[in-house]
């Protein structure tokens, strides 16, 4: 980091200090959350990066006279180290030191430790509440953010237009999908529905916005009456013409600021509300409280509703699918026939160059929009580093020495993409053969599973990683993760991995399945498919396949793969050349059909069964 | 049910109910517990019985002035609905109908809603407080229980003898036992240690005993002080001659009778108190904050520490299971000779037969003590029914037409065993190779799994349903249980299980894994090993296998097997031999030889990785 950047996080830092003195504050908290507690947050919101320079997808900091403390997940141990001065800004591991358990060792018990109200969920706050309780210190929620007071060139909050989402792409309307809430309510005795999360909202009101990088959603809160009169929190002044005519006669609008005031007025003394307590402002129970109202914590309805998507959406997903995989396979044609070539020319292509590659290619696709996330181009051991991000003025080459890895998808107008591939040139560092073959077969595990219903992401998470248990191997993320339709790319609350997750796996979601394995220093593997989970005859539930994009064979060592997956992946290449090949180019077209010949092996018979 | 014991039962509750008026209940929770908590219970406990008419091993009651409530798990719907008539006693599904919950729906305001807190730990506690709550009603305390007050003939108190436990087998003294639980008690700066499971006690003092059937330890309570001392609450009358001069010079013996007095007296106010929130009366918790003091709810350290084997533990546990294997073969040299020709001669083995023999060859065996549990042995249908037990006058004969199940263990002087075989006699029933092939498939899956640290017993549980799962079959069990050191032959904390269980799986820990299929009316097939869990080279941790009984292939298909699986299957038989051979009989012998012939096929080289 740079003398000038060392020392403008400073003044940062000095300038909160003064500032939480002047309030009589001990401490204070930042999150990386905004008011709506997703994974991307506007400039706007960058509070955390302001005070700590950090600028990934989650953490908190706590910031006393003498220390800022900063706590991030394993992701992202190296790029805070690099991000944040040592001696500036402290820095634990999120889950190994829990923030609260830093703040009631250093917290004395007259201490008052700010936070802002609206930046953390309510079982985020009583986590600070029982660290600073047994500290005998107090928490003190701030309706003003001492951050945003001496943040003088703070950017603006986002304008992105709202825009209509029309029933053709969305499938239902708002009106049937507001039945299932007031029928949720009715089972609760809820007076009143808080939503507070915008892809909920986005996907409840068939709208799209865009202000936040990524999420084509509007930052928005919603209250939902009992009555079937709902209030939207929105800034009007981001509508497209013509959008307020097309919403439904029982939607009113209100300044987003508006919320929490309007809550009070609108819950009565007894009345119960629905409020999601990990994505909800802290500020929205604690004033449905004020009210003598009872807050009802449970995963919003809207968070489950949308995950299992309709018939429309999905077929909006299969088809956006198909245009995304024409652009990765003249992507794959492109790089498998240039690095070598280039390398040899001393000219070798870049991890950059290759990134804008595949969005050019995407760009050409019909119903393309925009980036689903920041694509992730790296090569050799920049793929060992699950959050890489290649930069323009300085990005390593890609050469046939050494592995290379994409993850890139798109927001198309029917839905969105996610998918990873890992390619070779010839040139195989020891032991890559061996994981990408484990990291097949461990996509292949998932892909082929049925599962009763009941059957949670944790359950089967560990039939993905066992083909690399066996080499003694594993990778230190997730394996799979929800998808939103034209949403966000990670959705929740569906997921496949290693946490408890008590939610069903259930018809209709679309997961993502992401084996790797990361060798520090030498390469990273990741092979990614999206699938929806469908019902069979039997009752029993299976992962349908989304994603059509060819799986680099040459790195696959046959003898370690089962006839079932032998027969897996030829069948996955046929139906791909069959799906997408129609829709190549000639040059791709026939690139495709090269490398989807099957790599089929008689087996013996008695093994059919593999 | 006979008309008497209807109207036993009649009158027993008719007593009850009078009882409780008297003490001004509304209504009183009987649960099958006893004051330790545990799966089995002494008859002077059995006071759901004696209630409802139910003897399953798990169950609460809740007895109002019109109605009784039983609530039952999946496994004793069935058994409840023979044992309980229906009008006197109804029943409900523990999991799908909390008792709690009903207790809210019919509990009136002014109600008061007795339980003995000897009988219930603190989370169930919460449970019903909750339950009462909601109905504006309350819960009180009992410390005499109402149905004692009125069982004439109840049972006395077990006198069971108690014996020490020798080093050779224990492996570690008391006193280096006791050295982790003060390091731990330091750790949470706790006072005072509360322990009321037996099987922790017995453990820890290094002693056994004769109180429960199956369970060779006593009943008693103890309480570790920070400075070393404990106090063992336990009848002395049970002692055989000298043990009390065997004991560590820091044991104090006391009565029984006299731990909520003495834990009232030693628990200083704000002292914390280490206490197992699941496994231990509420009156202990109660009485630590009548004293002021802290209870820490936390599982107990003597559960976890029990539970991780010692090196000496360890090998006794696999030379018993060598003992018990010679047993098991000889009968199934003597089942798969007999069943035939005797059902020729229209002289049917019976199941009960059955069970007698393998007892008998048991009690053959160096160093055999008891059963571990009530042998499991049933023919056809029966063996459809999980908790089906043979009837001395009245079990099914042995067939060869339908395939018959045994699941039998015993309590040997180094350990305890615990296995289960299925066998066929050449007729096999619709679709019994095909599950039964499953069933195998899903032993070997988990027998072969290799998996990191920090992996917990729910997250491998869908890694053995698989094969079943592929089939769209599954078995309403769970995978695997802990087992202990000649103690009980069901032992907490470790587990495999889709329920959630957060307790790493650790180098130490002996588990059974066994897979099953049933269906009803037809057939049900189990295979069970016990496995013990150890370290590689590598850091990660596999099973290990203890149990060696020949598994029949007669039913095998082996078209349907990996080469991984039949390679398994062919060195498993061939250890066997090795190891169990020796041991046998020559008849027996011989027929083992036969059994452990090699499936063996010789696979595609290809394929050698199956």
């Amino acid at each position: 980091m740079s003398e000038s950047q060392l020392a403008e996080l400073t003044d940062h830092v000095t300038a909160l200090r003064a500032e939480m003195k002047m309030r009589l504050l001990d401490a204070f908290i930042v999150p990386r959350f905004d008011a709506h507690q997703g994974e991307y947050i506007a400039p706007h919101d960058e509070r955390l990066g302001f005070v700590t320079g950090f600028t990934g997808s989650a953490g908190v900091a706590i910031v006393t006279q003498s220390e800022v403390r900063l706590f991030v997940d394993g992701r992202y141990v190296v790029q805070a180290g690099n991000q944040c001065p040592a001696g500036l800004i402290d820095r634990d591991h999120i889950h190994n030191h829990p923030p609260e358990h830093w703040l009631s060792d250093v917290a004395q018990p007259d201490w008052v430790i700010g936070y802002d109200a609206m930046h953390l969920p309510p079982n985020w706050v009583k986590r600070f509440e029982k660290g600073a309780n047994a500290a005998g210190a107090s928490l003190k929620a701030m309706s003003e953010n001492p951050v945003d007071a001496v943040w003088g060139d703070q950017p603006d909050e986002p304008l992105g237009t709202i825009s209509a989402f029309p029933l053709q792409f969305a499938g239902v309307s708002s009106s049937d999908k507001r039945d299932l809430f007031l029928k949720e309510m009715a089972a609760e005795d809820a007076a009143l529905l808080v939503e507070t999360q915008p892809d909920n909202i986005a996907w409840f009101l068939n709208v799209r916005g865009d202000d936040v990088a990524y999420n084509p959603m509007p930052q928005s809160f919603l209250l939902l009456e009992r009555s079937g009169a709902a209030h939207w929190f929105v800034d009007q002044g981001k509508f497209e013409e013509g959008l307020a005519d097309t919403l439904p006669d029982w939607v009113s609008l209100r300044a987003k600021s508006d919320l929490l005031e309007s809550l009070a007025a609108k819950t009565g003394k007894g009345a119960r509300v629905l409020v999601d307590p990990d994505f909800s402002p802290a500020a929205v129970s604690q004033r449905i409280i004020e009210a003598e109202a009872v807050p009802v914590p449970k995963l919003s309805p809207m968070t489950l509703a949308k995950a299992r998507k309709n018939a429309t959406e999905l077929e909006g997903l299969r088809s956006c699918h198909i245009e995304d995989a024409v652009a990765w396979i003249e992507f794959s044609e492109w790089l498998t026939d240039t690095v070598a070539s280039r390398a040899a020319d001393g000219d070798p292509v870049t991890e950059f160059e290759a990134l804008e590659k595949i969005l050019s290619f995407r760009r050409e696709r019909p119903g393309y929009l925009s980036e689903s996330f920041h694509t992730i181009s790296c090569a050799g051991p920049n793929a060992a580093m699950c959050h890489y991000a290649a930069d323009k003025n300085n990005s390593a080459p890609v050469l046939p020495a050494a592995p290379y890895l994409l993850d890139s998808g798109g927001q198309f107008e029917t839905g969105t993409t996610d998918a990873t591939r890992s390619f070779s040139f010839g040139f195989l560092p020891d032991g890559y053969a061996e994981a990408y073959t484990a990291v097949f077969k461990a996509l292949v595990a998932l892909a082929t599973l049925r599962f009763p219903k009941g059957t949670q992401g944790h359950h089967i998470d560990a039939i993905c990683r066992r083909p690399l248990w066996d080499l003694g191997l594993d990778y230190d993320h997730g394996t799979g993760h929800g998808i939103g339709h034209r949403l966000s790319v990670h959705e929740h609350p569906q997921r496949i991995g290693k946490p408890h997750n008590p939610v069903d796996l259930a018809p209709g979601m679309v997961l993502s399945i992401e084996p790797g394995y990361y060798k520090a220093g030498a390469f990273g593997i990741r092979l990614e498919n999206l699938f929806e989970i469908r019902e069979a005859d039997d009752g029993f539930l299976y992962f349908d396949n989304m994603t059509w994009i060819p799986i680099q064979k040459d790195a696959l060592i046959p003898e370690r793969l089962s006839v079932a997956e032998i027969t897996w992946l030829d069948t996955y290449h046929e139906q791909t050349e069959k799906l997408v090949g129609p829709r190549c180019q000639d040059g791709a077209r026939h690139w495709l059909a090269d490398t989807c010949r099957p790599l089929g092996r008689a087996p013996a018979p008695w093994q059919q069964a593999g």
